[in-house]
């Protein structure tokens, strides 16, 4: 059974702790996609329900503080439950908050997978890398590999940089995986980033037993870019194309 | 003059404290449909806008300890002030805190109606359902016809379970009405449901005087069920099809 | 170069406090116009994100009484640094909360420009204009210069007055600009005025430091109404509408 075919199978339930600009299209995209998802923050129900959720995502964008507290409570919940948790640290660079927020995330709980752009996770590698607000330049794809190896090793965790080409490393690995689908309208739809984080995390859900998760991450990088070439036939702009990527993650895998 | 005729002329404005998931498309939904939606969870102004709204829509989705304070206070106001009160407690049998938060809802607000899918309505009843996350399995109607006239008795109120055929219940009926409308695509939408509870509270607000409230419940639902079926047609998935599902909102009474 | 071609060549990053409804549309608004967006209401980053962009927007729609303090920073921050800031005071007559709040904002904060539609607007003059929850009713022009001049002089600050034709006054003008551009159905998708805010602020941003800034808000407001009336050919509703419009603010300016 294909990756994307054993996801939608299991309709893995995706906890989100993630940020208000992308709650309605990430729940939209992980439901056509074959997902389910649940968004909670109340500080009182986030253990419980990403101790029952297939996988948990928590994504910095427009945290609060009290939101911070509640994504280590979820975080340390889910590493107790053997729930994989995808972290993803929108803007890392862009505030003292911010950093001192992941740091923190970092810090308290294990994640399986991080992903970032490029500026994102040189953030996290303490590489520098030219970033401006929440979008990042993207460069070049021999450094971008160097890069991503640090925070896997350092945080034991896959790392997936995002960009025109997708670079996934993972602890120990000698070489990184590389996905090449996808347009460019994808980073003018605000939060498509966000809603591969999730997609991530219902994958790595429905398949946390197996030993090569990042090949796991490769697949549906390679399914959602697909989607999203797709989508890119025919529409007249980013509206058009932000409804037709939706439909398009509900297709048969190749 | 038809029900949702009716609504329409009247453009009744509903107050929503609704989860953060969903509050774009209810707008959008509701504009189409022929309300006019407010969103306000402020402490110190959920009194003063509950009151002068035609209806109150309380929906717990992604509900903090604070909304639920607000919730509280503006269900009274609107009780005071003989607003009509919609209550959707979505994912209700997730967590303690949901469970919690709707026991305390339910017991200091007097609701005009709730609605809720078959797991949710089960919970309210004390009847077990299996539910998972915030989407459960339907089942057999006879059953939820028994289940929705508990909860409608013991709160008096109307109840309307959802599903692929609607149940309606109110306090003392000795039957139910059932509504057979809608596509099975609404299911992977995110706040379909939410969105109904708010043309439900525009219909009951628009009717508030009239004494057979459970067949204007039935006619939102019919209707809604009905553009529905129109806006599937034609779609290549769930992305394009909420577009045109709120363009069919709008569409001329049958 | 033109006003819409000059924006897009500086890409201004727009940091915005608005309301809950509106984050997505905006967002992705403004990213097809040409702008970068950055929403961020945590009280210990506003100031420092406030500072490094190019344009603030303050939008009273959904806040609590903590995201009004945390619009006082961001505003003060800006107003230090020399970065427009825009406000727009939705349903400032729909309660005493949003009331104090604006006052509290006009008070501590210097506005490059005020919008709102008609009843907004004549609350901020004192005038009395019959208004109801956010949506308010469009009059007469000539009244409407009059209720613009006055905030524009008070405040000293370009005043937009939205509606089938918008008016904009500044400080000490004898006459007012006026655009008639825009189709109907933009009242009908939630949001849109929001987003015109957000449009005014990245213009405000890449033009900084000219002086006839009125101009400039002007040449936006007229293509964002010309963006408007090409969405609308074809469409079947607000909801196709929608998509169409996120698509025709990438368009060549005329």
């Amino acid at each position: 059974m294909g990756t994307i075919e054993r996801i939608r199978q299991k309709t893995p339930l995706v906890h989100h702790i993630t940020n208000d600009v992308v709650m309605n299209f990430t729940a939209n995209g992980l439901l056509s996609f074959g997902g389910s998802p649940i968004m909670a923050k109340e500080m009182s129900e986030v253990k419980e329900i990403a101790s029952i959720a297939d996988g948990l995502l928590l994504n910095i964008g427009t945290a609060l503080a009290a939101d911070i507290d509640a994504m280590v409570l979820a975080g340390k919940a889910a590493n107790e439950a053997e729930v994989p948790v995808v972290l993803d640290p929108v803007g890392v660079a862009a505030s003292a908050f911010r950093r001192q927020a992941t740091e923190r995330l970092l810090e308290e709980i294990t994640f399986t997978a991080i992903k970032g752009n490029a500026g994102e996770i040189a953030h996290l590698a303490g590489a520098s890398w030219e970033a401006r607000g929440v979008d990042s330049a993207d460069g070049d794809i021999e450094q971008l590999e160097h890069i991503a190896k640090d925070p896997a090793n350092k945080y034991e965790t896959i790392i997936v940089v995002t960009g025109p080409v997708d670079v996934i490393a993972w602890p120990g690995s000698d070489h990184a995986l590389k996905n090449d689908t996808g347009v460019e309208l994808l980073t003018k739809v605000t939060g498509a980033g966000c809603l591969l984080g999730s997609l991530l995390a219902a994958g790595l859900g429905a398949h946390k037993d197996e030993k090569e998760l990042a090949h796991i991450v490769y697949d549906v990088l390679k399914f959602y870019g697909e989607a999203s070439e797709r989508a890119a036939s025919g529409v007249t702009g980013t509206g058009t194309f932000a409804a037709r990527f939706i439909d398009e993650l509900a297709a048969e895998e190749n």
